[in-house]
């Protein structure tokens, strides 16, 4: 999956990552990851589940898969784990 | 599934969850379930990582499945809808 089919999810609205993913799937793609780490996953989650049940709903849920990440920052010694998410839509 | 292999995330430290699961392992349940709803998902999600990646390595999750509800309150005339996660994990 290249990642031009990637939607990463941050701090903005969510109907941002919603047109995002429905733009993408309007311009050809058939396959589509949505990626999200820490306090965002929950969005993520909300993203595909308002996209599939009001906008798009012959789209469906191929597979999610959870992960940790180590993120390094100069301010800190250790690195820090966070949690991951990636859901792979289809249509 | 049986209710009693089920926890479900709340607003509780996460180590709290972290031990309910590990405690159905300890007691013989070779399948338990994570359930979280809303903003909750997310620490679902570092429940389950936490887990593996620190106190019970041999624990696989088997099965991820994400929906959404509807909540009926007395305050509001609408049901307010509300994603959901469900972590199967497997050892």
């Amino acid at each position: 999956m290249s990642r031009s089919n990637i939607v990463f999810i941050g701090r903005k609205p969510i109907l941002n990552y919603v047109l995002a993913c429905m733009t993408l799937f309007k311009n050809g793609q058939d396959e589509v990851m949505v990626k999200a780490r820490g306090r965002s996953i929950s969005m993520a989650v909300d993203v595909v589940e308002v996209m599939r049940n009001r906008y798009m709903t012959d789209i469906t849920v191929n597979e999610i898969n959870i992960g940790t990440e180590a993120l390094t920052s100069p301010d800190r010694p250790q690195p820090t784990n966070v949690s991951t998410i990636e859901i792979k839509l289809h249509r």
